[in-house]
């Protein structure tokens, strides 16, 4: 079998992926969604994004508008964080957090029995307003998320991306961000990760990079 | 709706997903590759990966055997990079190598016309013999991966990982991986990612950090 490489330009990768996934798309993409959904696919390769990916109304518009705010994103793990465009974030004026790796963190989840996701979410709930929460791993950061925020504990969140991936409680805590009455894009399901979470931090980072440019 | 939360301890999270893929699979897995397909499904709730992970023969041995000698890793992400197990590996005497930020690189494939994936592959086969390559995002690496190793310029990797996801070349770039007479894991398609890269380096790990404790 002979194996053919396409010949395209590094810079032209990305725009040639984009055209090979909307000629592939069954039905068209809410243009509100659009930036998002694609980059999901873009990331993934994987076509269930533009049914599952779910998002409250004005989702993305409200996480645009939080970055070119100078909104901080915080991640529940270094996959996350590393994923993310810090360059583009740093110049809107945001920073990224993770605590996954805080010995404190370690500490108290091994002395309360609750993961370090759980605990990691708390020392983030504490820096304040008009936060993204970028969640591609842990199922019990949604829960804890959802539970600070009926305690009244978790101050207007910006938005919260709610993507983790897996067996165990993932789908009902995804479930649970879609019944929160603040901004959320959440992937409904088992799927997601944590390249998908920074993915749509990506999505939205450079939409309102474009937006401050135009 | 009730939405109810199953009661998991954080340490039972895993071995219940574990159950819960073992439970849904088709059919049952080869024995000398179950690990690196669970965590591969683990890590993504993609079952396709049970087709589509392909192996030459005994890769998973020698990806385990090479990291009991101590071999180091190096991917094509700093994602990768960050989902990587590096307290394991470095207590089996491995290091984890990323060249992607390296200004040279960077320089290098400005100047040439090439993706910095390239760059970087040249700087790691600059290592030396018996590495690990873990590649979840540029098929450009697999492929000058695939042309170093026709040059007799890729000194005997231990194992290439040849996961990256994407539209343009993904396919093709895997497919020439598969032609190599080295050891390799292969996700045939377009799926995969730096998530997936890093999965099958740590299910890798915990099998050669088993074996050595045994």
């Amino acid at each position: 079998m002979k194996i053919e490489l396409a010949r395209v330009a590094p810079a032209d990768i990305e725009a040639r992926s984009m055209e090979i996934i909307r000629s592939e798309l069954k039905t068209p993409l809410d243009p509100e969604n659009e930036a998002v959904i694609l980059r999901a696919i873009h990331t993934t390769a994987d076509f269930d994004y533009a049914e599952t990916l779910t998002f409250s109304p004005g989702a993305v518009r409200k996480g645009v508008e939080a970055l070119l705010h100078g909104a901080s994103v915080v991640t529940d793990t270094t996959m996350a964080l590393s994923g993310i465009n810090k360059r583009v974030l740093h110049k809107l004026g945001g920073e990224a957090y993770n605590f996954i790796a805080d010995p404190e963190v370690a500490q108290a989840a091994k002395d309360r029995g609750v993961t370090r996701a759980t605990v990691s979410m708390e020392h983030a709930a504490a820096l304040g307003k008009h936060l993204i929460y970028a969640i591609g791993n842990a199922p019990t950061a949604l829960v804890r998320l959802y539970e600070l925020w009926r305690e009244g504990q978790l101050p207007e969140p910006a938005l919260i991306i709610g993507v983790p991936v897996g067996f165990v409680n993932v789908v009902e805590a995804k479930e649970l961000i879609c019944t929160m009455d603040c901004p959320y894009i959440v992937a409904r399901g088992r799927k997601g990760g944590s390249n998908l979470a920074a993915a749509i931090v990506n999505a939205l980072l450079y939409t309102a990079s474009k937006n401050e440019r135009e």
